[in-house]
């Protein structure tokens, strides 16, 4: 036995440069953190000027870090929308934190690929535990706790949880015909006109087709109809179909409102629909007791999922997503190659997460959660909720107090759609030209059929002062509309 | 204006100390790097070991960050399985390295969500042009360049690739009706016997049914066979069904075999079914330019994707899913609510990955894959691609000298499949006892109905050592069996 050639020659990045170049980075990143108000918050570069700025082809021989660090720095940055800056209002947040950066670290330096309980135990199970733990901390039903017949598991995602729901409820409508046959069922879904464009997506993917997607009306406050719900699955039934998925949603995207649960899922119930509850933004409200109504009725819902990487300091990408009954999405989803055979999986005593999702391969995420809550703690993670809350509730109250704007449905929690009575063109220019500034950034959607303004508080860094400095700016810009 | 509550408050880690903790988890990182060939490869804990060594509720008040990272060292580490170890040889590499760390901690500090262009140009506008120099570096056809008709996109796993293929397959074949209507057709795809358990996951997901995969023989090394492909389709054809999707694999997770690009393509194209090549773990080695025959045929495929989270020293995840016409996928899953709508959006100048993949939000991923490219160099990168392949050819000639074993199947590149002559009980028990010493760790598959056992070479860190240590230990394993 012997090898020829007795290496030696590496262009590997030393442990000794690791640190080195570590520490550069950290200091990196905490110099951004420290600058990133400064910047113009919307990016203001043109179409292609990024990738015109970047070489046309890869270098041969490899290039020093301190080089490629100030690419990053050049060419880069001018291209970036700076989501963490504390005057970022538009979407909904992305926000993150120092220990949930840690954690990624910590997850990318471990290298570990979870796909099964054996791959990583600990990769699982601490998953299994942090997700039990948010159970209780934001007041979920027991159902939904491993140690039930559920249990949760982190997707990438709402649209992929969503997608996971829909699965899960085509299969279990059909006795798991369509995983063998194919889609032959006339199935139907339901979601209302302000539900995530991921449930269309979902309904598509699926094999169902979006015209078998109905949309259900709903309230002057943006909220699904029950009485929309109900006709809908009765006519449905009449004709034929099979009424299989409902998605009602805490927090809508368009302008935070809150589907009724309770008559929902007890509609979905009664007539054997999958109900799932998306409530990606908003669901991290609930860690606060007085914010808890927001799930009223979840306890007959099929699933559910929120996002901690919008509202839970926890960085892109996080959601995390719960089942009633396990067993309907891994008998949906499971498919196991002689390849991943193991004792464990035989013996059935532990999860095996890859049957839980979409992808096979998965990432340590749990880690930078349990980072997260443990640095802050309960109580850490309420009281700053808390303050978005207070601090959307403000502008609200500055919105409502002046008579050339006015509130375009009600705000809940922390997002604010609102509108200059001027009518959508003023809307629009007023927008544009603030985001242009950089001085904020704010988005759009149309509620009632008109132009309407989003303002959404859930960065880390947003402190009464943005909030303040905002609301001063879309005055100065509206004067300056106003007077041209 | 005012603001009630003046803040000050705050319960987030501020920057400096973000920059201490920072250089301690860099720290971490290192020494685990430096430590981890002493660790046993497969962790040895038990079913709910870990969950229960952790507490069942969160603190309600915030920990120091002290504590938590000595939980990562006594509660976390004994229940990972050491992916980054340099003695291991299982499954398929999932490898990482400095750089690509760096790469993702400068990501998850920018926090960036590149759903759109506009929400951040940089992270859509750097991975088209890492994308772009992939073709080049790994010899790729030019239809796959984004400045064709095609590009390329990071997806999260191969998985997620497949799904996506299939799916843009699907409504190519229906002039996109099963996105609109469901899935009425009866629509079959095609892959061999030894294709990735993900398609049989796709094809449920997508609505086909496992029933309407058909499954495809292969030959004596476990390569598709295109006169059965052929067949079958024909067969197909004329009993009414409508054939729109084959994937062929280029390296197949049991043994490496190698499908036939340039007949299934062929036959694709004649029958004008969408042709997808998975290449997730061995499409690295086409950086060299003597391993590019395993993508002799790959012109007239429809997409095609390999892993630079498996062998191109990226940490997970990280899949590039290569497409031939970008309009077929774009139409398939786009969903554009007013909420995203944008100038730049609208202008169709631009990019906007969401619509070519499964989520809508999206990770700075291009980052680390940059960062990699541009450290190693293309040339770095073909050293060590070389260095692994030759590393496993070194222990396919041990095995194939020593007449106890024999080899299994072809060793093309970096797996080798191999077993003991004394049969799968055999075969069985030395695998579990080499890992459960944990010098190394090694799995398993069955080729021709016998129990094989895989070894493949590809972490960052295995050098020749590692290697002939592996063989050492299988001897004495060996022979400690036979003389029981």
């Amino acid at each position: 036995m012997s090898t020829k050639n007795s290496g030696g020659k590496s262009f590997h990045m030393k442990p000794g440069e690791f640190r080195r170049w570590g520490r550069v980075v950290v200091d990196w990143i905490a110099d951004y953190q420290e600058g990133v108000a400064d910047f113009p918050v919307l990016s203001k570069v043109k179409p292609g000027q990024i990738r015109d700025s970047l070489p046309g082809a890869p270098p041969t021989e490899g290039e020093g870090f301190e080089t490629i660090l100030d690419d990053v720095a050049n060419l880069i940055l001018p291209g970036v929308t700076h989501w963490q800056s504390p005057s970022f209002f538009a979407y909904f947040p992305a926000n993150t934190s120092g220990p949930s950066i840690l954690g990624e670290m910590i997850s990318a330096g471990l290298g570990v690929q979870g796909m099964l309980w054996a791959t990583s135990p600990a990769c699982t199970e601490l998953e299994t535990r942090v997700l039990d733990w948010l159970v209780g901390m934001l007041g979920l039903p027991e159902k939904f706790l491993s140690t039930s017949s559920g249990g949760g598991v982190i997707q990438d995602t709402a649209s992929s949880a969503s997608l996971c729901a829909l699965l899960a409820a085509r299969e279990r409508a059909t006795n798991f015909a369509v995983n063998d046959r194919g889609c032959e069922e006339r199935l139907v879904a339901y979601a209302s006109t302000q539900a995530h464009s991921s449930i269309e997506k979902a309904v598509k993917i699926a094999g169902l087709g979006s015209r078998n997607l109905r949309i259900v009306d709903v309230d002057g406050d943006f909220a699904m109809r029950p009485d929309d719900l109900a006709a809908k699955i009765e006519e449905d039934k009449s004709s034929g179909f099979i009424p299989c998925f409902v998605c009602a949603t805490v927090g809508t995207t368009s302008s935070n409102a809150m589907d009724p649960l309770p008559e929902i899922s007890r509609i979905a119930k009664q007539h054997g629909l999958w109900c799932h509850v998306d409530a990606a933004m908003s669901g991290t409200a609930a860690l606060c007791p007085e914010f808890r109504y927001i799930h009223d009725g979840l306890e007959l819902a099929d699933s559910y999922c929120f996002n901690p990487h919008k509202w839970m300091f926890t960085n892109f990408d996080c959601d995390c997503f719960y089942l009633a009954d396990r067993a309907a999405l891994i008998q949906t989803l499971s498919v196991l190659p002689e390849y991943l055979l193991n004792e464990a999986t035989k013996s059935g005593a532990v999860i095996d997460y890859r049957d839980w999702h979409i992808p096979l391969g998965r990432r340590f995420r749990s880690l930078k959660l349990w980072f997260v809550i443990r640095h802050y703690g309960v109580e850490g993670l309420r009281y700053h909720v808390r303050r978005h809350v207070e601090l959307a509730q403000n502008f609200a109250s500055w919105v409502s107090k002046d008579e050339r704007f006015e509130l375009a449905a009600p705000a809940p929690l922390n997002l604010v759609c609102f509108r200059h009575r001027g009518g959508d063109s003023f809307n629009q220019t007023l927008m544009d030209g603030l985001n242009q500034d950089g001085k904020l950034y704010l988005t759009h959607t149309r509620l009632d059929d008109r132009l309407t303004l989003r303002f959404c508080v859930g960065q880390t860094m947003t402190e009464a002062s943005h909030v303040e400095r905002a609301w001063e700016n879309i005055l100065d810009k509206t004067a300056e509309l106003e007077n041209r």
